[in-house]
């Protein structure tokens, strides 16, 4: 393997532990213009870096000096140009004791390096956000000069380490293995980091403060990063333990979906993005020249999956982003999300379709307990709830009618008048009541609402044929908050040219032929719906912000990283 | 199940092949405003419209007359009433003899409807392409109002049947399963469609002419429908056999890159569509507003999946649009498609990497072969090379350096003295070329090229080591088009910035803050790749178009359905 530059010059850099916190991330943030204070801060921190750089070339004289001496050159530095490769374990293999006393090569990151004194140093290599301690102390062949490179290296450089694995004496509790202990017999630099990192990783390991201000400290005196410099810095973010264990619930979400999906019968398709009208609803959606024209960017991929609905393919689904132009500024909205989108015929009933996605649901998430155990006991220890989801025992989706819903919060004492008269939906506050309600009520944190007034869904919902003020229509919940729309849609072309007449849209209008032609050409009954990936991932945790839950998110003031 | 809107009105409808093919399909069109000749088509159309509503009017009349007397009016129209629902049969279920003179129930759409004589009329019955003869006879209870209304339903109409499966005496060679007919007992109307259809579906099955005429007959007076008119009626498309096959080969792709990618234990990610800045390249990139400044949609996830690696996350995959701004109006172009990318780290070489890719492409392509056997026979009757795309005996890919395809190329007697000077990448007719040759050489439609020119490849491609003249990096192609593009990246922040500068890109200019930082905050070695769906489904198929391959394809010209 070519590392044509990794460096062997010995640096001397403080622990991460003294860096200022946080304090290059506002700078490395969006494109605007630098605040004063933040120019002030920069022109200290370039202060700072030269004199780093003057120290450094000192260091570097004496290092070549001393270096032609050192017996143990070869064990540390520049990797050797060799074809003799040990084998590379990786830490989740740790978990046996098998290894005690066995020498082992891993590649990781330095969490953190400590000289103990000229003999002895300690480092914490980091994986995946999982840590082992590791120690090298100076006798034959290991020599001072390679204690002393060990201990400086630059918190988060990426490191080979060979050593002989032994059970320290006390376990070593800041590390995830605590009852094994790496002593190094050879070490070699991969990657080097920076001297100088905007933010500690470890210091994202905790759930953002709910205030914005940065430089405080928490109640033990560790620095509290904010949510903000955590996702200017999104790359250090990600290599926590706790957001490596939420990216692979998330990748789960994606999985288990595509899994029932397919088990079920279900084609995968892929509608397209970009549309030559603006047809789901005016302000929301973003506009973007295309060659000489306009485009616009798909709001959902309804109009997509139900012309493959027409086209035959009875039942498909559809994984990827869904684009809102919305300014909302709150803990789960995003411009960008990712669709779990599913759309099927059906026989007799539309709740043969929501019977299915109500079994959907139910696998997603008795799936992601059971396969993701480990993740979620992680996530836990910064966010409680990631392990407390309450499922039905009987493993049936909770399904409760609006109007009883409306019953229960009724009860409660809530004033529902306006949600009686159906023409308003029920608020967020009121949702989150009814999460409550059911949950102590019911024992479970998903269940769904079916039968919702006609006038708070969309034109192409099938209104009930026996009382068309309320509609084969329903809303997904976790822990109160909607995770997913869906309803049975009007296939009959009159029906739904009067659909759109009632709401004032002219059924002529640019933008609809395509869709109106496919019901004039025959479409059978079918239902379908909409998850939102992000906030399966952000209810089922119990997480305080889409944010967390997304890999790079978007909102109306973040567009990077 | 509610139908309020079917209609049990007597219609008749010249059979479809009477009807003009792709009249109203160009009027159908682009949102642009009409031609002179389109608004008279469109005059003319009223008018006819206008006549076959009267003579509908007329019709109903009579035949409400007569409905009171008819002794079958349970039997067929509008679906009655009812909670005793027969189970539904499938076609594909019908691949036994067992059904013989069983009763079954079936959905389908009227493929075709002929009425023989007052007491005789057929029907071919269409499920997802695939076709089943039925037939109905007026004796009691069956009477001729009933035989005289299936015989003019209209065509592509949903219909509910229940039959007796009878054994035709010769076998219905224009059905899919012609060792049986349906005898038809009742006949209820699931979803009307229009008396007129822009296309028929069964014209949409024969490949699309290499000219863009309309109107033309082929050799035995069918009419040819072109790539316009079947992609201005994409859903009516949608319904032909071949694109049902189509269809299930692109989602049987997402499946097995899904699938193995699984396996391996990479993460599923999703990274973001929008960005800030458009770092990729300048002009082939979408702008759009974003609130009050600009975006830019993604042109691959390639920044972002190497942020992934930087952040821990060791082995990824997405499934997603990519978007390319490019005026490329060719066979295998488009503006919008699904890219399959992937990335990994390695310990000691790329070619872990480029190997455990060769096995995905292997395993993609011999899994399609064998779980979708059918879906390839069906489609080689329209397009012949379907069937006869030739992997590697061994399971092994066959991988070849670039050097060693010029030298193949010259061999041949092509002149590649351009492309010996390395600054030019090979041409699309050398790759054809270099395709046949290797086909006839080494029996295979798929292969590898590594080690391609440095100039011709993107900055952040590492060079090798030991010749900078040549870099890591590789494509893939099948049947000699290119499918994929990949490499190892730069992962030290020193050299990306030297090759970005050598590529005359200041790495302070805007947009790079991000990238170089997941560098400079140290990154593993990786290499990856990027496939495009669209055209794995297209060159496996030997389709002739890429459009043929996409469900919704958008390029310059188009942007609907």
């Amino acid at each position: 393997m070519e590392q044509p530059s990794a460096t062997t010059l010995p640096h001397h850099p403080k622990s991460g532990e003294q860096q200022p916190e946080g304090s290059a991330a506002s700078e490395a943030g969006a494109p605007a213009a630098p605040s004063k204070s933040a120019l002030k801060k920069a022109a200290k921190e370039k202060a700072k870096a030269e004199k780093a750089a003057q120290r450094a070339a000192q260091e570097m004289a004496q290092a070549q000096a001393s270096q032609a001496a050192d017996t143990a050159k070869d064990l540390y530095g520049k990797m050797p140009d060799t074809d003799d490769f040990p084998q590379i374990t990786n830490f989740p293999q740790f978990d046996t004791e098998d290894f005690y006393e066995k020498e082992v090569t891993v590649i990781a990151r330095v969490d953190n390096a400590r000289v103990q004194s000229a003999k002895l140093a300690f480092l914490m290599l980091r994986q995946q956000g999982k840590k082992v301690q590791a120690v090298i102390f100076a006798q034959e062949p290991i020599s001072k000069h390679m204690v002393k490179w060990t201990g400086g290296l630059n918190v988060n450089s990426i490191v080979q380490v060979t050593g002989i694995v032994k059970k320290p004496e006390i376990p070593v509790n800041s590390a995830t293995y605590s009852t094994m202990e790496l002593h190094i017999r050879k070490i070699y630099m991969i990657a080097q980091a920076a001297q100088q990192l905007p933010m500690q990783v470890k210091d994202a390991e905790r759930p953002p403060p709910e205030s914005t201000e940065e430089g405080q400290v928490d109640a033990e005196g560790a620095p509290i990063v904010t949510l903000k410099t955590r996702l200017d810095n999104r790359i250090l973010d990600l290599q926590t333990e706790t957001s490596q264990a939420i990216t692979w619930i998330s990748s789960g979400v994606a999985q288990l979906f595509a899994e029932f999906m397919l088990k079920s019968g279900a084609r995968w398709i892929f509608t397209s993005k970009l549309s030559g009208t603006a047809t789901e609803g005016g302000s929301d959606v973003f506009e973007l020249g295309y060659f000489k024209r306009k485009a616009y960017l798909s709001q959902s991929p309804q109009l997509g999956k139900q012309m493959c609905i027409a086209g035959d393919m009875m039942n498909v689904f559809e994984i990827g982003p869904v684009f809102r132009a919305e300014e909302s500024n709150t803990h789960r909205h995003l411009t960008e999300f990712i669709g779990l989108d599913f759309e099927r015929t059906f026989q007799r009933h539309y709740h043969e379709v929501l019977s299915f996605a109500e079994e959907l649901l139910v696998f997603i998430l008795s799936e992601l307990k059971t396969r993701y155990k480990d993740q979620i006991d992680i996530i836990q220890k910064s966010y409680p709830k990631a392990g407390d989801f309450r499922l039905p025992k009987d493993g049936k989706a909770l399904r409760l009618k609006y109007m009883e819903g409306i019953a229960l919060l009724k009860e409660a004492g809530v004033d529902v008048s306006e949600q009686e008269r159906f023409e308003n939906d029920l608020t967020t506050a009121m949702e989150k009541q009814l999460g409550r309600i059911i949950r102590e009520k019911y024992d479970t944190d998903f269940y769904v609402l079916d039968k919702f007034p006609s006038a708070v869904r969309p034109f192409y919902t099938k209104s009930c044929p026996d009382d068309p003020t309320f509609s084969n229509s329903y809303d997904f919940f976790m822990r109160g908050e909607e995770i997913m729309s869906g309803a049975q849609r009007i296939n009959e072309v009159e029906e739904l040219e009067a659909a759109m007449r009632a709401r004032g849209v002219d059924p002529k209008s640019e933008g609809f032929e395509d869709y109106l032609g496919a019901f004039r050409q025959a479409c059978s009954p079918h239902a379908g719906g909409g998850l939102g990936l992000n906030r399966i991932v952000m209810f089922f945790l119990g997480l305080p912000n889409i944010r967390l839950a997304t890999l790079f998110p978007r909102d109306p003031q973040r567009l990077r990283p």
